[in-house]
């Protein structure tokens, strides 16, 4: 949404939306294009989304992604309260360890898809994907009889991301982070400045999530990954379309909203149904379970020349002449050589190798369902636990 | 964020912002530049803001406002719940009739400022501000034992504003709507596609909205608009900054979030405090009218040479050297020829004449509390009612 270091002017309509603490270190370092998440801008183009691809996958990548906003949930009953977000099990959750949940409304659609850290036993971050999930947070707490404080911190996350984060996040603040396990955290003294270090992301690569607590404080966090990092390989980047596609992860609006539920998405893993404990959605999660689904969550590859960029819209899926649902997500895979999608298609269309038509922006193209993720050197994604 | 008809291919980064039933025809007529709202793209820019406002003021515009979603509540219990979502008497409110809301949280703070249409004893739509209104709504109804359905329906407003819109919406769909009354609505059949015309708007401008019950006739209704309403004085536009600045009418996220209440904001006459039925809110917003506020919002003209374009940053505000509050919403008004603004300040510096600093993009400029609206002829703001 703007070009010119220093100033969201020439496309800036006034506050409505807001600044991240990072805007001004990302058109500094180059950014060319913003989109807007969760009432922020968040940089989406640093001019050449291919190379951005492959700093990320080859060496790393810092990108803004303070748009991940925290709901914050603490007090006495902190812990129950959170569990009825949740359709996940966390009474097995330890205080540094990160979950990543699906929070569904009371017919099973899906509210969002954030990460938990749980930071003490009355003490939760939900980060989140696009959606106001402090609104629903709020609204299910109006009537639920339990003694909770929902807000939303000054927190700010950035991703370090790719092959060589690990190496970056210890030059930048101390060997003792080498051993962070996967999806947990730690909390950072940064000389005086507050942190919390994850490793998580949304990258299907390694790498870190680290949550500033003192927005004032942003442009000098990003200097100094920057600083340090700059010499073993640290790019300036955003979030990879491409990336994020070869595995198969979910983005929110883009790829699920409130129409669609966890079991279309293939996200049964992530559901405990039989615990003990109540969460909002349970007996419509049941339900489906017990009816089953008419439409899967798919991966597609298409045909034709490289798609150029991303859709910007939902591309109709046709199967045998017959509408049979639609395209989420798209791209061309430069590794791959291939355009790979994600798609919502009817049960009968959802088999491997069932062969499509997609209408794309320019035209229409054949494809065929695919396994998912479309690249994942661990067989393991990394939202998964 | 689009620049050439017919793709936002330059600037999108996928389907996590959905286009309006609109986008297209606005591309058609010169929309330069888009924002993102209830995540969905709005144009903002038809290349001079000025003559978009000079448009408005003198003859009328044709809006993309599609961004308004509408939270859809229906059921046996519609009526009960709605009036707990909202501080204000429902009671009397008839079928057909409007009612501007602020929807606030269990401690007061605003959750958003829609208008509220009533298309039937157990029908109401909340038309909504830049919120997730629908999570809100769902929420409170998880535990709230009233039988309710919340929805959003494929519903796109259109704004249709100005001193000329009288004439172009009669000659659009017909003579009988020259009398309908302010926040008023009628259902509207044309030509098989269903519409909700309502006089009501965001300019405070004798105005219209055309509520699209039908998304895929949208470029129709458009082009329909204006063709019947071109030679009639209809420019295709968008929602001014500056007309909504000069009427002092709030923008949700700009001027007021979570973190202000009704009182702070000088909004007294929409609450109903006293009333028998029960509404989110209801005791915190007692507590407050009983100890008052302790800031306010304030109107300011602001010294200086007229600011370009809209401030794109909370600016602090400063009295006699201390921070005393910030400004949310500047513009320079070409018909006041002032730099007018919108701010919330300390109790002690928000009388009329009050001079404080207020810290501009572009460096310290003076300022002066100012009688808000700037500009009002009918003595009365267009969202009151």
């Amino acid at each position: 949404m703007a070009a010119s270091p220093g100033a969201f002017a020439r496309h800036s309509f006034g506050t409505q939306v807001r600044r991240s603490p990072y805007s001004e270190a990302a058109l500094r370092w180059g950014a060319t294009g913003f989109s807007v998440y969760n009432h922020m801008y968040i940089p989406r183009d640093f001019g050449d989304q291919v190379q951005n691809f492959w700093n990320l996958v080859d060496e790393a990548i810092l990108c803004d992604v303070a748009v991940e906003r925290q709901v914050e949930i603490t007090g006495p009953d902190a812990a129950e309260f959170t569990q009825l977000l949740c359709p996940r099990d966390l009474s097995t959750c330890e205080v540094g360890q990160c979950k990543y949940v699906i929070l569904v409304d009371a017919d099973g659609g899906v509210i969002n898809d954030p990460i938990l850290l749980k930071l003490a036993e009355d003490h939760f971050w939900l980060s989140i994907a696009d959606s106001d999930v402090i609104l629903w947070a709020k609204g299910v707490a109006v009537h639920a009889g339990l003694d909770v404080t929902i807000t939303e911190p000054d927190v700010s996350p950035l991703q370090l991301q790719g092959p060589k984060s690990r190496d970056i996040l210890c030059a930048a603040f101390g060997e003792h982070l080498r051993d962070l396990r996967y999806y947990r955290f730690v909390e950072h003294d940064w000389d005086g400045v507050p942190l919390v270090i994850s490793r998580t992301g949304w990258s299907s690569e390694l790498g870190y999530e680290i949550f500033l607590r003192d927005g004032t404080a942003g442009d000098r966090l990003w200097e100094h990954l920057m600083a340090v990092g700059g010499p073993l390989g640290l790019h300036p980047g955003h979030t990879s379309s491409i990336r994020r596609i070869e595995g198969a992860m979910l983005s929110y609006q883009a790829d699920m909203d409130l129409s669609v539920n966890p079991f279309e998405l293939g996200m049964d893993r992530l559901l405990d149904l039989d615990i003990e404990a109540d969460f909002v959605g349970k007996a419509a999660l049941r339900r489906i379970r017990d009816e089953g689904v008419s439409r899967r969550f798919v991966g597609l590859v298409l045909d034709g020349a490289p798609l150029e960029g991303s859709n910007d819209d939902r591309w109709p899926v046709v199967h045998d002449g017959e509408p049979v649902g639609y395209v989420t997500s798209a791209v061309y895979s430069p590794r791959l050589d291939r355009n790979i999608a994600l798609a919502i298609v009817a049960d009968a269309a959802s088999a491997i190798g069932t062969t499509l038509q997609v209408t794309a922006g320019d035209g229409s193209r054949g494809a065929v369902v695919s396994p998912k993720p479309f690249h994942d050197p661990k067989k393991r994604l990394a939202a998964t636990t």
